[in-house]
This record gives C-alpha cells, structure tokens and sequence, in this order.
C-alpha cells in the first residue's frame, strides 16, 4: 500500500524504529542509489547500504521509542523535506535524559507513492554555560 | 541574475562565504518563511533570522575559506537535495585541521529561479579509536 503523503511515509518510519521492524522500514526508503541517512556519530551512509546500516541498528538495539516535534516543513509537487526535533530515552542504565536531536526526513514522490529519500541528524546546540564540544569552528 | 540550476546557487553560498559577502547572500536564499538553517552547535534558525543568523556571522568572522566536496544529489524538477562534505581551516591560532562537517543543502525552483531552502550541518563521527563525544546515545 503506497504513503500517498509525506507524512504518511514519515510516521511509517518512526512506527518501524518504535517496532523494531525492519522489513516494514524497507518499504519506506526509495529504492534509488541516491537515498542517504546520516546517523549520530556514524558515517554517511548511501543506497542500498541505508537499510543495512538501519537493519543492523534494529536489531542491535531494538525497539526505540522517539518522541518527534515537527519545527518545519518545505513541500513542493514531488518532494518534502521535515525538519524535526527527535526525543529519545536515556539508553539503559544511564540517569537523566538525553538531549534531543535535530532530524531532516526528505520524501520523493514516485510511481510508487512517496518514499524517504534522506535521514539527517545534527546534534542540537548544548544548553547555555555548558562547555561545547570540540566540533571545529562555530558559525560558519 | 536568477540562478538557473541548483549548483549555481549552491556555487555562489560559497562564494558568498568565502568573501564574507552578506548582500550576495541574501539573493540565494528563498524569501519563504519555511527556510531553515542549522548551524555547528547553534540552534535551528527559520524564516528571516536565516538571514540574520548569517549577516551576524559574516560580520564576525569575516570570509572562510571552505572545501567542499559532493557527496550525494537527490533532484526532482523542482527540488534539489545537495549532500556535501566541507572542510574548514583551523581557527587562527589553533593547530591541526579540524574534522570535516556533513551539509545538506536544499534548494527549491522558484519563479526568481532556483533558491536556497535549507542549510543543515552535521558532525562527521570521530576518528576510530577516538573517545566520541557525548551526544546522546548512537544508533538510532
């Protein structure tokens, strides 16, 4: 059954990392070379390694449950880029919670409804009088 | 001159960068209130602050000179996803190179011509067998 919105192709993808089902999750991504997803402290990966880097990480860490803010959305015909504020739990074992990330989720629309073609986290900026992390210059 | 491919635009962003040109800058950007803006360790900025964001920056830290290098383009008719690898120089008076930054820059045909939407960096992951900074937990 295609996602005939973005939206649609977006909550199967948070509903796939919630339920830990990677096969559920491949039918989300486009099938092109060009998709790319960008993980915390992972490298860039593209094409058909996307559902592999996302099937390993389902099955190392099971079900995650993200809490997720949309802050933005940028719609034309054929694409749509989500620009968002993802939430997770304190991995097991670690008090407090973590900070969140930002995310862009970008959709095509193809033959066969629309379907992810981007997942990019950035790092959301450390809350004032905290100490930065050493990232390269800021502000460029 | 309206730019008349996603690249063009993207070309002159770096331009507008390496010669601390705010006025230049202002012409690559969609006049939309959607526009996003995500820089190193900085919060997501949209709509006009996108420009501010950047006049202020410009003006602090004058021209940088960045390598860019594509990684990835995903394009339909109207809508352009650049994904980048940049390398900046280490700040004055710091040694070393600092580690690369992901981008991805989106860019949407506009009757003004193609104009950019998004602008959202990333942190490339550590180097192996570096402690990775503390940014919530991995993998998901």
């Amino acid at each position: 059954m295609p996602f005939e919105t973005p939206q649609d192709a977006e909550d199967a993808f948070y509903d796939a990392l919630e339920s830990a089902d990677a096969v559920a999750m491949q039918k989300i991504w486009d099938a092109s070379e060009n998709i790319g997803c960008l993980l915390p402290m992972a490298p860039m990966v593209q094409g058909p390694a996307v559902l592999d880097l996302l099937r390993s990480m389902l099955e190392q860490n099971g079900a995650v449950d993200i809490q997720v803010r949309h802050l933005n959305w940028i719609q034309t015909e054929t694409m749509a880029l989500h620009l968002i504020e993802e939430r997770l739990p304190a991995p097991p074992g670690q008090p407090g919670t973590p900070p969140p990330l930002y995310a862009v989720n970008a959709f095509s629309k193809t033959p066969d409804g629309w379907r992810m073609v981007l997942h990019q986290n950035s790092p959301t900026p450390p809350p004032p009088g905290s100490a930065p992390p050493d990232m390269g210059p800021a502000g460029h």
